[in-house]
């Protein structure tokens, strides 16, 4: 018997406990309180290219508005999967049928996790490695064992070792300025990073959401790409970087069986994806110059990144590293000196700047003393003023624990 | 040891088999191949409201275009939440915040399977059910369990004595207009069933896509409205049959410390749904006659309906029985005779008609002489003629048996 004051759900296993996460309850306050945050991978909007995405969707509107309101298929519409494989085809031979259009990335990771997971299953990833992919895997009953990391990505000596050791369903790399350490793997590693999972027979989930925010050079190609390689890798891909992450529009490719595969898992998820942003965005693929959009912004953002650097090289107490990125949104630091960054972050959102603690980025055996920050969202000037808070913030936390 | 010309990826254990369905390659072509398709529950075009739709997505890149391209909340925007808020409040009074934003209704099916299910646990479902519902919760490891219904809805009885049998996680309901079988559940059954679950304090997942499709009278008050059940039950609804299903915006309503769980569910599967098909929606919804809309095509469907069920009680074989819907887009046709409707689709597809078999919307022991058929998207003529085909299609399949 049970009245509606007292009912309560019997929720699921993986989600039990998720009710308490100060980090999320702090993070989800910084917005309005005056707050500088570095938390997010928020773009700078005063970069999108609001005039190109509202002309791409006029025209549909304008010619296809019974289509753009109508159900649609599971795999994605035709023209977005077209725009997609002729992106990738630049460095791998891709067809339209081989594209799966997701809403986003995260759906795309969490479709990848329902179609190979089981329960149990190891994976393995880079150590540190992008949270919510962590939370997609972990929901789908994967167990994560986390892959070292030197300055040029994972170490393919350490992945051989653990390759051998847990026989994973699949590795989990984002090798292009990667969530959160803004590393980007050499092309050198990516070679013996593919030499090991072809030899190991080991799948490749890849994801690639930030390789075309590349600031010196051109962007690298996938793993997906190397010889070898393109048939046990699922590559995922979105646009939220190079148009905008509103739109939700990501896709993945992959080859031979595994595509029916992901399709079924996504028609149960979430049967398609939205038809107006999928036309919009393969509108605006065709017709947009997304090049010149890409030379706007890598500058801003190398700026913003070399800025974020000097700043936080100046006020962090010595021995305290800091990755300096050469694209994508993310520099990593670890503090050192005992600190614990989710402690700091209560003490930093009091002086009115925010980061992400770096244990939620560990599938295990976190360093409780690194953050990441981004450094898209504000220009050099906030920048500045936010890292000078988070130097008033460190010098609390540490005069308040000694 | 593996090449890229034998990889094969190790599917999880969930969607092992899914790689062959023969309905699906059936229903796949049929658009192709000038059949006329009941099998779709796809709503006719011409009665898209296109001019308001088109204005709604022009209003928000007129007005918030940067907004309309950055990341959102995994709740949903504020707007649409509202509007949501709004329309549940007619029969059960809702605040914004107790909304969560789906990418449709198939998405929220599955944040709920998330949410609530773990491998093993029981659900019951009508006796009939929605197959995409039974798929994303078969995913998720439930057990399902139907409920035999009458033509007023599942018979309490049964729902009681199961309940007591299978202490099910929930009990997912379409109240009104059942997909498949276009039944509508009358009060009194409403109260009946509300009765059982508060008695056996059971939770009520409740899908009511159709409930404004009601042609004769006004639409039924969900179950979640009737007292005490609103705490111990999650109400799905989408725009889908109100506006139209390609923008992919739905919502669910809850009370408690579910509505979280739910959350960080929806942002594990998704992260936030597309912001311009939100905000567009609820400005849609806020300035848009949606009474007028729903007035101009219940007439429409009403009468497409009326002739389906005639034209089927013309030249169906005696004893098949047909549900007469007043409301939704689906009619339900119980054949006999040991026609096997799966086997029966390869002729009517043949012969230029389709339909979806009735066998996949059990949870088990299948009725294989049944089939669902959409009324919606076609006018009465080709109506006439689908129905003229399908009688040509059983001639043959039990000719072709004697």
């Amino acid at each position: 018997m049970s009245t509606s004051e007292t009912f309560s759900f019997r929720i699921a296993d993986r989600l039990a406990g998720v009710d308490s996460s100060p980090v999320r309850d702090l993070l989800e306050v910084v917005s309005k309180e005056g707050v500088i945050s570095f938390a997010g991978g928020v773009p700078d909007p005063d970069y999108f290219e609001v005039e190109d995405v509202r002309a791409a969707y006029a025209w549909v509107f304008e010619n296809q508005p019974q289509r753009a309101l109508q159900y649609a298929s599971s795999e994605g519409e035709p023209e977005l999967r077209e725009q997609a494989a002729r992106r990738i085809s630049r460095d791998l031979p891709t067809t339209a049928d081989q594209i799966q259009v997701t809403t986003g990335s995260q759906e795309g990771l969490f479709v990848v996790a329902q179609a190979l997971v089981n329960p149990g299953d190891t994976i393995l990833v880079e150590r540190p490695t992008y949270l919510a992919a962590v939370q997609a895997f972990d929901l789908n009953g994967a167990h994560m064992v986390g892959v070292p990391t030197d300055e040029h990505g994972v170490l393919p000596d350490e992945l051989e070792r653990l390759i051998g050791e847990h026989h994973p369903k699949f590795v989990y790399l984002i090798p292009s300025f990667q969530n959160p350490a803004g590393i980007c793997m050499s092309m050198e590693r990516r070679r013996a990073v593919a030499d090991v999972l072809l030899r190991t027979g080991t799948a490749l989930v890849e994801d690639d959401p930030y390789g075309e925010l590349a600031y010196a050079g051109d962007p690298m190609p996938p793993i997906a790409s190397l010889p070898g390689m393109s048939a046990q890798t699922i590559l995922l891909n979105s646009v939220s970087k190079i148009i905008a992450p509103g739109v939700r529009v990501g896709w993945m490719r992959s080859e031979g069986p595994i595509q029916f595969t992901l399709t079924v898992a996504k028609q149960a998820i979430g049967l398609q994806s939205p038809v107006p942003d999928q036309l919009a965005v393969a509108r605006y693929l065709e017709t947009a110059d997304v090049e010149a959009h890409l030379q706007r912004v890598r500058p801003v953002y190398a700026e913003r990144a070399r800025a974020m650097h000097a700043e936080l090289e100046r006020v962090l107490p010595a021995g305290a590293q800091i990755t300096r990125p050469d694209g994508g949104m993310f520099l990593w630091v670890r503090l050192g000196h005992g600190i614990d960054t989710t402690r700091l972050l209560q003490i930093a959102v009091e002086e009115g700047v925010a980061f992400v603690p770096g244990t939620s980025f560990y599938a295990h055996d976190p360093d409780e003393s690194t953050m990441r920050l981004s450094f898209v969202t504000h220009g050099p000037d906030v920048i500045r003023e936010g890292v000078d808070r988070l130097r008033r913030a460190i010098g609390r936390y540490l005069s308040e624990r000694d």
